[in-house]
């Protein structure tokens, strides 16, 4: 049974690498050093790509490699075919392109936003091999894994002739993903809006970069997470004032990430104004995991935020970020420099809250953005929004929260992450946001997905803010408990009439649902006069006029 | 209520920026660009460092900034006191000589390794004020919040005039706690050991540090990775053959993390010779978040494993893994890249199974590798033994384990990630593994700490492995069978002993319990000659002379 160790292995061991030398070799025609002219780009792609190949082609939360999307999706799908797309975002309709085409045909993602109606429909049409609809996280995870790209098409604002790239505040994914491919002998080409003689600093090194082609076109970026004050209702304005009194006071929650929606924004909008009436300010939303937003700017002027760290930019908010050192992470060159993996990381196990919006929530809590005939990808929220278990620092948010969730005095204490959903009971166009059913289950079941697609499981959900109150599940010690209060605040929705009333009165009196006067909040005081900036031009004026928002946000 | 947003703000937003030049301008004089001689090493140390500094002093798993060590303990305790030290390993005596000095007063870290016992005194005594023991990524990502160093003395193989680093297999924590401390304004200065005109390749771009120091000698690497099969056990090798069949096979666990214990070890030498019995090759452990074990080498030579990504390096292994690319991530250099944080990220979210084993486990799973006397710390350990509720892709190990979980068929099917504890029932000394209480549940009274120092919490672990047979936690549906599980395989100790027979009769009858009978595996089978090696020296033929051993390990 002993084998023999002393026989060598008659194996190669560098088939990547020599696959890597044979592609570099097919592209040589088109390449002066490391540049490529943008002409030759999709020659290039063809010169480069092998059938099957796993290509990342970013495909970010917020900035695209645009150009290289539209010149692979003219590649000849002759020469270059079902392609597995490994990327986090299917944000373009060229990624789609790509599927229809035949170039591409499994795909792995992570957030497809605009994409998700044309998504939904190419994967019950069968022209998308879906592998899994994954958190930002777990796929750059995977990178390393068993996902790992064979070529990166990446971009940045410039680059050098030696390939150094300079991305400045929008680094977001890049780093990670050519990480990964350059050190598995992978292929790196990166689209600059231009090319310089020295970048202002070197965000990827020159040395895993093989080609850089200059576009005709500086790339998009989506302003994402943009929400112009003017259009918070007072509805959000109430369920924010919850929030702030019922759970960032009651809890001291002062290192926490915000989600994209509105509800969050007002709270960002109310921390200089009603927040101030208690005296929060330095007790409470100190510490944040969040990108740039410019909702943030108020309370960052009258000094409540100390630092920000970034998974990306936001459209506008360079220059305002550059004057904001002390608070935002910021290169030597002055520009604000983010990670979605670092700042995915630091939202996990560094923060005490994170508090998102969704489209609906089940009785038992779970919740999810995807409709019937959407599918919206995860993003990051499902990894900031879950407890992780291998957090072993303590915080008295934390530890309050573990408290509360355990039953008796544990001989082990522990404690434990705060997962906020804050919902209207009625979302746009009158749906309600409570439902019997999520709606992914009937679309797991019709597309034959592994798992219905789920954007954080109800266990993990610690409150449900509404404007009927906040539910606090921490405290629920019954799965038919944890039912009710979920129902408690659920409004008029059909779930919410089902309710147990006697039931909810008897947690109400136990504190497990607090409505708005338990927390002596008048429902009548939200209104738009408590945000601190009531419109884009607000928000403008705050920042010294260093924000400058993008021209669909300008309604003057 | 309306703030006024257009009174500018009279605060100063740039004095972490002014600061950083105060600090530079100190150390002008010791520098001739940003080089630095080794004999004003510790000068420069006074002009830069501030009294509270947070400061990150690699320490990490493996690699040591031991120069930059020395340096800062011979510092001038009146000029530098009260550094707050942020980072993962304190393993070197002068770590813990900043302490005593009064150089140093308050820790945040993750691992102690050989200074455990030092640094329970050190805690006991009161030298050293503990902010907390953390996980690896979860240190990491406080980094980029509440951690932030305002200085970061780091360590590479080799510098160019520029400050471009080259670390090589060593990368390990450097690249984050560089971008944390770079791009918050702080100062980064690494230990080489030699400046070259060119680096093999660029680890870490120039731009983020201020100063290099040619170290008179090469930093200290800790070969913690290297098992010698010599010293394998034939209960190790039995609690082997468990796992393999009764947990890799069964669940066809194909991307996993091993832990650093000789039970894993013995694990990695049966699969090219036990394993390959079952037709397993190809159906279990392919990919892998793992250090270089010099007892992967069979297994690699056999074609059993397709990837490795690493943390760090492992001594010795340098010339090995340089000719194997296609299954370890190597740079464009040739050389391997490594990197804590993707690689804790990829054992976090990527794979299906983590296994190690530990010092202690109490009746309801809870594990530690604290005694009374010392702290070992948790390193990554915890961060790979939980179950990443932010995960949502499925693969066929973690969707069954999430099925034997469920309690009949849930409305939304989930996975679950393995965790397998795999122990001896009695450990070194002939102390018992399992005990009805941690000693750290005692030590965290003694010292004060918020929480006991538990390594892996008992719900989140799936299986326990001992000589005895297999507990499958995931299958028992009370606390009370859980605890009996874990005493049915608990052995000759007292917790074993205290078993209610009855119960464990019928956990077995319900193959919650599986003895090695059960599995097909006779006790009397397992011995050395099922290992792939029997010695370094095997191991050293294995690699085809190219793993070369660190010294204490070559007794021929």
């Amino acid at each position: 049974m002993h084998l023999q160790p002393n026989v060598p292995s008659p194996r190669a061991w560098d088939t990547g690498r020599q696959s890597r030398e044979q592609r570099l070799a097919s592209a040589a025609r088109f390449a002066r050093g490391k540049l490529v002219a943008h002409q030759d780009a999709t020659s290039l792609l063809e010169a480069v790509l092998r059938p099957g190949d796993r290509v990342c082609l970013e495909g970010d939360n917020q900035k695209q490699a645009d150009f290289l999307a539209r010149c692979l999706a003219q590649a000849d799908p002759t020469v270059l075919r079902d392609l597995h797309i490994v990327q986090s975002g299917i944000v373009l309709a060229e990624h789609l392109d790509l599927f229809e085409a035949g170039i591409a045909r499994k795909l792995d993602f992570s957030y497809s936003g605009p994409q998700g109606a044309a998504l939904a429909r190419a994967l019950a049409g069968g022209t998308i091999e879906l592998g899994a609809i994954h958190t930002y996280l777990e796929l750059f995870s995977r990178y390393f894994v068993d996902l790992t790209p064979h070529v990166a098409l990446t971009v940045a604002r410039c680059a050098d002739r030696d390939g150094n790239l300079y991305m400045g505040p929008n680094t977001e994914d890049s780093p990670v993903v050519i990480e990964a491919t350059a050190f598995k002998q992978g292929i790196v080409i990166a689209q600059v809006n231009e090319l310089v003689d020295k970048v202002p600093r070197v965000d990827v090194p020159g040395d895993r970069v093989d080609f850089v082609v200059e576009a005709p076109e500086t790339f998009y970026v989506e302003p994402l997470f943009t929400r112009d004050p003017a259009q918070v209702t007072e509805t959000q304005i109430l369920t924010a004032m919850l929030a702030i009194r019922g759970i960032y006071e009651e809890y001291g929650v002062r290192r926490l990430n915000h989600g994209i929606g509105f509800n969050t924004a007002a709270i960002e909008l109310l921390l200089p104004t009603y927040a101030e009436r208690f005296g929060l300010k330095g007790r409470i939303a100190t510490h944040f995991a969040l990108n740039p937003h410019p909702t943030l700017i108020p309370a960052i002027e009258t000094g409540w935020v100390q630092q920000v760290h970034s998974f990306g930019s936001e459209v506008g908010m360079d220059a305002y970020m550059r004057a904001r050192p002390d608070i935002f992470f910021t290169g030597r060159d002055g520009s604000m420099a983010s990670n979605r993996l670092y700042c995915q990381a630091a939202g996990l196990y560094a923060t005490d809250l994170f508090i998102g919006s969704t489209l609906q929530i089940d009785p038992q809590g779970n919740s999810s953005t995807v409709t019937r005939d959407r599918i919206a990808g995860f993003g990051g929220a499902p990894n900031m929004g879950s407890d992780p278990h291998g957090r072993r620092h303590a915080s008295d948010a934390w530890m309050k929260a573990g408290r509360e969730a355990a039953d008796g005095t544990p001989a082990l204490p522990r404690g434990r992450k705060l997962v906020v959903q804050i919902v209207e009971t009625f979302g746009d166009k009158l749906d309600p946001t409570f439902v019997e059913q999520l709606d992914s289950v009937q679309l797991a079941e019709t597309l034959h997905l592994d798992l219905p697609p789920v954007m954080i499981y109800g266990d993990d959900v610690t409150h449900i803010v509404t404007e009927e109150g906040i539910a606090n599940l921490l405290l629920c010690r019954t799965a038919y408990e944890r039912e009710q209060a979920i129902r408690g605040v659920a409004g008029y929705t059909p779930v919410g009439r089902a309710r147990d009333r006697r039931v909810v009165e008897d947690l109400r009196a136990r504190k497990v649902i607090r409505r708005p006067e338990d927390l002596g909040i008048d429902p009548l005081d939200a209104n738009k006069s408590l945000l601190a900036a009531r419109s884009i031009k607000d928000l403008m004026r705050w920042s010294g006029n260093l924000y400058d928002p993008p021209r669909k946000f300008r309604n003057w």
